[in-house]
């Protein structure tokens, strides 16, 4: 990898590309010297920044290794000069094949949160901070890093009763508004489109903590149904104003505060980037408790491999 | 303002953000040098960049001007030591008191679209990225301003009756999906939460068209609403294949195709960013007939400026 690193892209489609908005966001507000972008990679493909070259590194990450708009990401980046990192859970991926280094990470209940995508690009992203600017909170990151693993699990107990209880009120609901702001808006966007649109085939839309009061809240009503992701860190009153609202505008309110599910053990100083891989979690344990309530298996899909498109 | 700049940010709440996601785009595609971002303001307020300081351009936007969230990220912008450039129809605006540069635009149907907030802030990025870095197709960017009101007064006419049979067939739907790529993506954003969301109260969310099969595609069906914005330009291609695929999946679809509204007529090198200002002013009148054929007038509100949230 190029010494003179001047610009870090992150390319991906879909749930993948969400992975990587907590790295994307960290460093774009963190770094000094680097300039950053989050791409779908096929406008990444047909659009790129004419920046993309030789001080660049490319980050992509792909489930299956072989969604082919980022396996062509991957084939741009590299014919324009620039380092490529390709991340999959799959060692045979096509992916691995277009990279110059290749990240096999772990996945599943079984495995640490630390190890998934998320964590680990967010991992990546702070370590290069680092080396080239001498991050300040290195030291506290890499020790929350071995930390959020506990946080979580516990978070996991604890949110049982109520993601069952939510599955079961609003499962015939056929829209939801997710809310969040900061790194944690990458989480509304995702589960907005992968968890609701595409495993639940029910219509949802993300929307920015610090834009609903300039459009998104004329909607409301007491039939509106509002999840609200309550983020610890430097946004937080973003949300708190969209949730003093939302809560006495509809009944159909679910608060999911990462300070109550435990995230203030996690120092305040590098807090933010842990609230999404905080919220990935809790939010699977809700739309798994939808896919029973509504008996529409997570894995189901009409279009996606099925057919071509 | 300092001449060794070294990020321009773009600032502003909802529909005015929305006018400055087409200079963002254009920078973040074409600067060599310059590293740009996008943000709501109470977001840059709270969290933001660390880059922000005496090389930093930030251009704010806000039509009342007097936008709280803008004017206090006007305030911080100065306080780091940035050059702020501020944008309002309101020459009295709070706005104007807290920037080093006020522009007072133009606006109505009685003035050119070029004199718009979104065609003035990319022509200021056109001309500061010529100054920087002499930008290739600058006078070529430049005619074309001078041409996209004939192509828009066009398309104007073009649109009034299938926007009427729009408005009539589907002012009882509530759930709009808004398609689009490229600087495009912004009008999908902007149609969903200003026209749809705020000024009619219907349900709506924009999907890149390069997401679309990542996910969001999974909801189709024949009662799916789609407005598909078909861009001129490089990212063309990832809007045709959502197209194709929603037209066979979803009987109720309204196709926008810059190239059909006459968009051709501007050069290949510069179209892309010509898109946005064609579907702003041609989404408006569908808005309007909207409008209409629900009995909903466009300026009614009931929450925004009516109550203290």
């Amino acid at each position: 990898m190029n010494n003179d690193l001047k610009n870090v892209y992150f390319v991906a489609c879909g749930g993948s590309l969400v992975d990587l908005y907590n790295s994307y966001y960290f460093l774009k507000n963190n770094s000094k010297s680097i300039s950053t972008g989050w791409y779908t990679a096929n406008e990444f493909v047909y659009d790129f920044p004419i920046q993309l070259g030789k001080n660049t590194l490319v980050i992509l990450c792909s489930h299956s290794g072989n969604t082919e708009e980022t396996v062509n990401a991957a084939i741009l980046s590299r014919k324009k000069g620039a380092y490529a990192i390709g991340l999959s859970y799959n060692k045979d991926s096509n992916l691995f094949k277009e990279v110059d280094n290749s990240i096999l990470y772990e996945w599943g209940d079984k495995f640490k949160v630390s190890r998934n995508p998320m964590a680990t690009v967010l991992e990546i992203s702070v370590r290069i901070l680092n080396k080239i600017e001498k991050y300040q909170h290195f030291k506290v990151f890499l020790d929350e890093l071995d930390n959020i693993d506990k946080v979580v699990q516990n978070a996991i107990a604890l949110v049982q009763a109520r993601a069952k209880k939510f599955a079961v009120n609003y499962k015939d609901e056929n829209f939801f508004q997710i809310i969040g702001s900061g790194a944690t808006y990458g989480q509304a966007y995702g589960f907005a489109i992968c968890s609701l649109m595409e495993m639940q085939w029910i219509n949802a839309t993300a929307i920015h903590s610090g834009e609903y009061f300039h459009g998104p809240f004329e909607v409301a009503d007491n039939e509106s149904m509002y999840v609200v992701l309550e983020s610890l860190g430097r946004t937080r009153s973003l949300d708190e104003r969209a949730k003093l609202f939302i809560t006495s505008h509809s009944k159909k309110v679910e608060i999911l505060d990462a300070k109550e599910l435990g995230l203030d053990l996690i120092n305040a100083t590098v807090v933010e980037y842990f609230n999404p891989i905080l919220f990935y979690t809790v939010l699977s344990e809700y739309r798994s408790q939808l896919a029973i309530a509504r008996q529409h298996p997570l894995e189901v899909r009409r279009y996606m491999g099925k057919m071509s498109y």
